[in-house]
């Protein structure tokens, strides 16, 4: 049977920890690393950073669109980083953020979480503004082959509040909403058909949410309940000052189950330094979980 | 100067019609015309609807999820069509609803909305779940190359009402929101830098929403005065009971700025019926304007 993804990303959690390194081959990023600003210089990126989250961390998060802006050839490009991500043993994160309906979100399900894809990650992050339910073809492919999906619910840019706080009608916020929608989600796949104890109950399910790691979660109406056994992908960390205090309270409402990831912080000291960027953040979000 | 999109728009409208064909190389689609599931079947798929639809319509608009099915070989398979696309001189809308932060929704907008790019379009459409202003750089630059953007506001799968109709601190629901702030970014634009009257004012504006064809207004807090001079694009013509009646209510609220969008009913008559099914929805959204 196909290992649930919870229990994957439990085990990261346990071997290698928290920190999930970003590979965001920005334009001013490639040029501050002396690569070319073309698909070759993303795929040469992309493989640095793999070689290096390879020693100090077990996640890693390309950002889909620094590969897209070089279309056709930076999609080639992202799928011979993926390749030497999956090499490596780590465990990869697809920061796609897509979202349709029916047939068409189908299809990004498939492009991401099928075994064998050219683009086979073993996550990846989605929009639900057309409702959890939109992506039932997502989350379904994704149980039935061990992957994950991370929902977009709360961010940390202002022009996001006045729609995550928006009231549903049953009171929710709608970034509360998302977050109660996955989580009941996750208990109906603990006991559906699927058998798997830990895509629900205490141990890390295989649904998650993606939740600023700067957010202030009581004006989105979240608390430490809301994340019960639910992984966390917090990005952000090292960025918008929260490194340390801002974090904690993320951590600590999302107990054991936040994925901390870190892109610019660690990028932006160079290809030469990115090994010891990387054991510094580990180091750092480590000590952020005591 | 650039010419703006919306001025295009309102050309394309007036000589060739309202009429908006998917190109939507869906499995079983691809099967039902004889096509191979693959890469190279999504590319003969395309080129076949772009052939077509330059003989009776001026919109066409690609579901970017069923190329990226087919990963790197499926955007280079895109890439040709969006160049045959060019070349017929049709619109094109490439539906990827993107939406992120910061430099990462940027490299979106580079990639679909930069003259050269190989995945250049005219228009895409945009989620903006982190608010109106997280598409900021993608806005900016599609004003910047004449193209348009059209965000995603109200859809008519019910999973979708509890966020779209949640009521945010300003009292418009999520949907009408996005609907408002697109307006006011059209009327800045209009009296901005740019100095285009057209994406503002009375004309066609170039920012504009995504709308299904039968989503009911009235229970989202819209009505005609929200759409005012935006143009929407209505995807569900002919699928889901659209034709007709239930389209008249937001035909006749958005005015004379709707793209009535058909896939499945058109492409479902295979490649032989393409040009007829073509002609017979021309002719059908033609008599609704009436």
């Amino acid at each position: 049977m196909t290992e649930p993804f919870g229990e994957r990303l439990a085990r990261v959690f346990s071997r290698r920890g928290r920190l999930c390194v970003g590979i965001d081959p920005h334009a001013s990023l490639l040029e501050e690393w002396g690569l070319p600003d073309s698909a070759a210089g993303a795929r040469e990126f992309g493989l640095r950073v793999v070689d290096a989250a390879a020693g100090g961390a077990g996640i890693v998060k390309p950002q889909i669109a620094f590969f897209e802006r070089h279309g056709s050839a930076g999609y080639a490009a992202l799928e011979q980083v993926l390749e030497a991500a999956r090499a490596a043993e780590l465990l990869v994160i697809a920061d796609a953020k897509r979202g349709d309906l029916g047939t068409s979100v189908d299809a990004y399900g498939e492009a991401w979480l099928t075994p064998g894809s050219p683009l086979e990650a073993d996550a990846m992050t989605a929009v639900a503004y057309q409702g959890l339910g939109s992506l039932d073809g997502v989350l379904e492919r994704a149980e039935r082959f061990g992957k994950g999906v991370f929902v977009l619910a709360a961010t940390s840019n202002p022009e996001g509040l006045p729609t995550q706080a928006a009231i549903r009608a049953d009171g929710r916020t709608v970034a509360a909403g998302v977050v109660a929608d996955v989580a009941e989600r996750n208990r109906a796949s603990g006991s559906g058909a699927s058998g798997s104890r830990s895509s629900g109950g205490g141990a890390t399910a295989s649904f998650g949410v993606v939740v600023g790691a700067t957010v202030v979660l009581a004006e989105l109406g979240l608390d430490r309940a809301s994340f019960a056994g639910m992984p966390v992908l917090a990005p952000g960390f090292g960025y918008q000052g929260a490194r340390g205090a801002e974090l904690r309270e993320l951590l600590s409402a999302a107990a054991q189950n936040v994925v901390v990831s870190a892109s610019r912080s660690i990028l932006a000291d160079g290809p030469r330094g990115l090994g010891a960027a990387i054991d510094e953040h580990a180091r750092e979000v480590a000590a952020c979980l005591v």
